[in-house]
């Protein structure tokens, strides 16, 4: 049965608590791992400011020091109150301490007063970890990944989803900032163009940049911002997550004027920009639009995962081989939501194969283009359609889109997830609808919704005992109608007759009235 | 840790398939009990229409006959599927089954073909179960259960949540719509009295009921609906829930007085109204109208739980004693959902702990009322605060908001949960604000919120460790701030400095500067 309850401290339990030990900011992230799926279980930020004066001195000064061993300090009995054991803890630095000349004292302090092992990070690390969070979070296989920090900039160049050339630069939007547009006004074209000529000449010595596929996923805190304020001069609603959204050239190009022509005290005022990036946005933005014109990259993908993802992939999926990477993100991402709602894996498999069967032979008699991507995602909306039931059995196909949009589909796009969790919220009754999700709709995508939510409604219509009484399904079409033939062992009249409810709607997506025999 | 499981078949989970076979539909609903929490995990509805053309012959009809047993048989299939034993499967019949004259003939039918045992419910046995329905979903302690069907009406008089007087009478909304309101156009006002005279006439044998306390709860499908339409009348949003939500008097009478006026096929459109129950709606209010009048209730209270529950609440709480009561409907509804979405039992508590004694110390202190409704209401947000970590860790003060809201909480008014739900949702940061459920405020509650939010987010600051190491807090309050002094065994800086950064909402809450030392 489906149902929620506590993970037990089982062998088949995993965990892994990341702290992430930026210069901006101390995170420690659970993993949980059980046997099916995988998700963050818990978190505690703290905003240290570890990097505060260190431009000046190049150390790390007193106060800051005694913040983040406070912090570690925290950090420490969090894990041991969760019972987390030293190899399930992995504390990694980067950008500050590693650049600190005082490196070494805080490292021995953290050991010894915060009870905290640090791995500093090199640069060459970081990138990895970004590359593999961003490979593992989206369907890249041929371009690039950009993770931009404060402090640098890394690049990983990626061929068949394997990283072919990696570099890191000081080109982080702190820096930039602080090299650049260290006032309060607005830059000038004379300021960005000197950023953007910095950028270039640093990136010149690496010319597979330029060769790389033309595909480019972006990590970090300024592609997410800059990803929530595209979707803003898009009109989209606030709050609906950026994984996998796409910013066109066109997009970034107009974003940076806008910014760059305030000054910093008014940049938080464009939709999206956060108050608190507003004065390093537009270095940062810069940066990533130098880089796009450099490597011919028509778009930017952004991704939610990023360093920390990359560190618990590379343990959770050290088995997967060398690179440790999902074979499918997008299967993954729906069967770990899927094993994590506990639906019932029989009833949903069969209620998939038979909504499968009936697209492909439609598909053949001509009643519709029979696109593999569509197939994919009516696979995805079969097998997420009762997530919903752990938090109620009524309206639980509304609580299924609301998982669906909230706890997230990696690997697919907004516009994607979107036709998913329609189709899911459409799978019982209803008129099928765009709804609150419209603003992710194309052309043509209201047809694909309608096949999608009809063909997964009449497959449940057929498993109604949940026992694959209804075997398979015959198809036979003519001009005017779809007769479908059930094949069954037994009398099957119920299914039959609330199949046959569904006339209306197949009608409506086939252009042909249904016939249940 | 927090996290979201399939529940394994295991000594500890207890199922009930109840199969609830009523005169309109048949519905087939699993409970699933597992140590330390209870809920609907699955459910089958098919509107049989069992009781079609019995008005005129007495008998079920062959066609409703085999389409109910075509419906029985699904339902078998499916409890074979999911492995229920035949202990675990309880199907029960009211209204047609029970008044039909062939009832015999249809129960060896369905034990022969469907392969189900039926158990016909005497009336008694029927409001029996709504009573318990009632005073295990609300607190309900003296008053009245009113439980009204299309076939007939049931009364339970409570006393200290016993059952004390009860009675049945055949006053069901469709019985009497045939009897009283049979045509197309809109009711009369003499057709309207005559139907309350005939209602008096047949309670008068009852005194009891004038002196049953004057609380009174509804239990079925017409309360529901005119819970609905009472909110949409004082122009609340649809789909919040109707659990606990009180309808006046007043308000009866005017719903009865709108929807009268109209013909039959006008009355749908009265927000709220549901068009499949337009045309015995007048009599089911009228009735409800006339039992307020008569037993003297200020007003009705909804509740979502019926007869599904009433037969699973009779099995799940036998070892509870006779009748099988909650103890306290209000902590097991938190207690409950607490349990299914798996915080962390010892952070939790320790959070409600901290945060119950700053509420009793500032009351204390004269800083504010120290109503122990409040209290209760803060007991229920610390409970529940980290609920929605089960569906992402990002964001989980709001997706603690969509479970309390949609899971739900019995026991609680609406007015109650919204509390709960705004407190939860800005116990991490944020200006804590009546939000999308201000239509529930009412005056003075936006300063229950800020206590309640502050409090909790104080607590969790001081429990950031998960480690309980603030064990206790003093309080010193003079004219112009409180002062608190964390007692803890080491270095607590972090949780200090997190506290002290809730001064500028505490001030807003308690009118006192707060220092955390």
């Amino acid at each position: 049965m489906r149902a929620v309850t506590e993970v037990p401290a089982s062998p088949a339990r995993r965990r892994l608590a990341v702290c992430d030990l930026g210069s901006n900011s101390f995170r420690l992230v659970v993993f949980t791992a059980v046997d099916g799926w995988w998700r963050r279980t818990d978190e505690i930020y703290q905003p240290v400011r570890i990097g505060e004066g260190m431009a000046a001195t190049g150390a790390l000064g007193a106060e800051p020091m005694k913040r983040a061993l406070d912090t570690i300090t925290v950090f420490s009995h969090f894990c041991a109150a969760s019972g987390l054991q030293p190899d399930e803890i992995d504390a990694v630095a980067t950008s500050a301490i590693r650049d600190a000349t005082n490196q070494a004292t805080f490292l021995q302090r953290a050991r010894k007063k915060g009870g905290m092992d640090i791995r500093v990070l090199s640069r060459e690390e970081e990138a990895h970890y970004g590359y593999l969070a961003a490979v593992n979070s989206t369907t890249l296989a041929d371009g690039a990944v950009l993770d931009i920090g404060g402090g640098s900039m890394q690049l990983v160049g990626v061929t068949g989803r394997h990283a072919t050339d990696r570099a890191s630069w000081p080109l982080g939007a702190v820096r930039m900032t602080e090299r650049f547009l260290d006032h309060a006004g607005p830059a000038t074209p004379k300021q960005l163009d000197r950023l953007r000529a910095h950028v270039a000449a640093e990136l010149e010595a690496h010319p597979w940049i330029g060769r790389s596929g033309k595909r480019l996923v972006g990590v970090g805190g300024t592609v997410r911002n800059l990803a929530v304020a595209a979707q803003r001069m898009a009109d989209m609603p606030a709050g609906g997550g950026v994984q996998g959204y796409a910013v066109e050239r066109a997009c970034v190009d107009e974003l940076v004027e806008r910014v760059a022509a305030l000054p910093r005290s008014e940049r938080g005022s464009v939709p999206g920009v956060k108050p608190a990036r507003a004065d390093v946005i537009v270095a940062g933005l810069t940066v990533i639009q130098s880089v796009m014109e450099i490597g011919g990259f028509p778009a930017i993908e952004a991704t939610e995962a990023g360093l920390r993802e990359g560190v618990f992939y590379s343990r959770f999926l050290e088995d997967r081989g060398d690179p440790p990477l999902f074979e499918d993100v997008r299967s993954a991402s729906v069967l770990n939501l899927a094993a994590q709602y506990g639906v019932e894996p029989a009833h949903t498999a069969h209620v998939a194969t038979l909504a499968l069967g009936l697209f492909d032979d439609l598909a053949a008699a001509g009643l519709h283009p029979g696109d593999p991507i569509e197939r994919e995602l009516l696979w995805a909306a079969s097998t997420l359609h009762d997530i919903g039931v752990a938090i109620d059995y009524d309206d639980h196909h509304k609580h299924t889109r609301y998982l669906i949009l909230n706890a997230g589909l990696p690997g697919f796009s907004p516009r994607e997830v979107a036709i998913v969790a329609q189709a899911a919220r459409y799978h019982r009754k209803g008129s099928p609808d765009p709804g609150p999700l419209a603003h992710h709709f194309r052309a043509g995508d209201g047809r694909v919704l309608d096949r999608c939510a009809v063909l997964l409604r009449l497959a449940e219509d057929l498993e109604r005992s949940r026992d694959q009484a209804v075997r398979s399904v015959g198809v036979r079409v003519d001009d005017e109608r779809v007769e479908l033939t059930l094949d069954a062992l037994e009398d099957v009249s119920v299914p039959r007759w609330a199949a046959q409810r569904e006339n209306p709607l197949f009608t409506r997506a086939f252009d042909r009235r249904l016939v249940v025999v």
